[in-house]
């Protein structure tokens, strides 16, 4: 049974493991954020690479050591893409981080969120109300929570995605990041509430996707609930931290990138959540 | 009749709407700039989400309440999606931005601007050049006023393109807006002209684009006319006091998406334009 | 022959002649880091413009000054254009920079960069891993050189890049600029050796290929070397003086776009750099 002060010591080495090893986390991300991911990415110490073929995301899942898979923005060539590299990560045990943004828009999204099941993702992270999609997709909640997914923004609270939560990360034997005012973090066993952050990482677009990449970084350094738990408490220091001095939210991006990049094992270490053991 | 107090009114009462309601105007846009699309989105109160594929743009013109068309980069699905989703959108009567980036380059380009003209876009906002050469793809000019676009710029004068842009509002029954150092703005009845700005706006890329996306934001919430000028208007009153205080375009485009984030309602009551009705 | 002195001097006249000529640079690029190269290209003077299509490839080859082509993400299409834009650009005499991104990864990548031989950039501009992977794939080194693309990172020296470098512009009588700490630009008779810029250039990304895109726009208006050297030197100079101010990545790369804003033919005209007849 792992303590709340494992969990801390565990993110702070986490923090220092990806400056000091650089894993390449590579990704299959959305176009509409994917400079703010790889930005993320390489502020926290890993190193990116995007790709968008199947033989490129096999390659990909091969070479490097953990891998970000979101869903945001699709192109046909994805029904290929998606499938075959999910397979190879899970064929070579890589940690890999799915995020199911906009779970229910169009059908290629649905076929492939429904195909990941079978490849299970070390961590998935999403708002409330994808989570809830996502459980219910994969059939594994009885379907009476509501879910209200507009265009990729969450109508629901992350305590009301907690079973959804909890459900999918007993699935896949991996952790559930829950992204929202309060964030909820979950292996299924234990589950974490951060808080933290800013309204105004709303106000920007991508924080979701790239907090995604974050953790596949982590995921390539530690266990998966450690690195969606570390990923997401990084994100609240930065947030937080940046807000307190921007003036408008493309002044509170650069700060927040600039923090993730100054980010230290021992902001990590004293960081403030509520724990509980489920 | 309008009156130059009415849209001033008007453009007030939009920046405060979309602020509160924060409507969702999806897009399909280009690659360059679709991170800066978004941002201003946000900025300015809306929400925004973006898709390749026919049938996520068909859900995401029912999901939203605007959308935002610009052709700047495409891709070979497009041939597909695009007259989807305006069609769409046309049979929901949803008010849509079309922004003709680069026309005449390439068949695809050219094809699917000939669509447009049936699906009758709220707004459509160019350069210069843009607009000419739009009125006369849609035979709505006798096609002897020069255009020239060039890449993605324009090398004709905002007053060269009037009798194009009023064509083109009269046809639609929505409004053009036309950027370049003087811009303007026009139903086909009424027509604004503006200034401000800053000539940093062309040392960074999207600025029109992204005035795209914001306009969609204020056609969720007001008319046409109001949406096209209200956009426009903030873009000059953002980049005016953004180019007073920059060292250069990435401190100007910084400065520029947090002032966009700042503008309030007052600051619109008493910006600057010359009137006219037609 | 060429002399140091020449050299300082055409590189000064090219910075001053990109601010006056605003040529058109138009590219094909990866998804990743597209804003920044169009940013980057506004920055120095230029002229911006990005295409996915065939027909658009080869219509932006004609109407623009110089060519940028990056294969850093591919999508299916590219078969048909990365092949019909490097034909249309040896056709029509135009310059072009090649960046083989990732070279090794795909089948795709692998037979565009073969076919790329045939139509000879004027510049290539790589690390050094990509620069070695790129002769050998050309045959024009015995294979010895070890080079090892981790994603798209350089895990070689420049210096080990050396002999690949001269044999690709000894082969196609243009340019070889290979970025690292210490950069490497050479015509296959002449070399020069750089320092300068900052470590804090590998925590964001694209600045190799926003560099590949600003080398494309000083091509349009100088001899491939000098705009190879200009490119990397004005990198440096802006790297340099950025990170002295910056907090981070993002407030690096923020001072950094401004810096190559504001750098100017006096700068360019007493930079240091290590001159070797070869």
């Amino acid at each position: 049974m792992l303590t709340e002060e494992d969990l801390r010591r565990r993110t702070a080495a986490a923090v220092e493991r990806a400056k000091a090893q650089n894993p390449l986390a590579g990704s299959i991300t959305n176009f509409v954020t994917v400079d703010f991911v790889a930005n993320a990415q390489l502020a926290v110490g890993g190193s990116a690479a995007m790709v968008y073929l199947p033989d490129e995301g096999e390659a990909l899942a091969a070479a490097g050591e953990s891998m970000y898979i979101n869903v945001g923005t699709l192109l046909p060539i994805y029904e290929k893409t998606v499938p075959a590299t999910m397979k190879r990560l899970h064929e070579l045990k890589r940690p890999w981080v799915l995020d199911p943004v906009a779970v229910g828009i169009g059908e290629l999204r649905t076929s492939l969120l429904q195909k990941a099941k079978d490849y299970k993702p070390a961590v998935i992270r999403g708002n409330a109300s994808e989570i809830i999609a996502l459980a219910r997709l994969w059939n594994l909640t009885d379907g009476t929570e509501g879910s209200h997914v507009r265009g990729v923004d969450s109508t629901d609270t992350v305590q009301a995605s907690k079973s959804a939560a909890v459900a999918l990360a007993a699935y896949t034997g991996g952790a559930v990041a829950v992204s929202g005012a309060e964030d909820l973090v979950t292996d299924g066993i234990h589950l974490a509430r951060c808080r933290g952050g800013s309204p105004m990482m709303e106000r920007i677009t991508g924080c979701g996707c790239s907090l995604g990449g974050v953790i596949a970084v982590y995921a390539a350094v530690t266990d998966p609930f450690t690195s969606a738990f570390c990923g997401t408490q990084a994100y609240n220091l930065a947030g937080k931290k940046a807000a307190a001095a921007a003036t408008g939210p493309a002044s509170f991006k650069g700060r927040f990138i600039d923090g993730l990049y100054n980010l230290g094992a021992d902001d990590m270490a004293v960081s403030d959540f509520i724990w509980e053991v489920l």
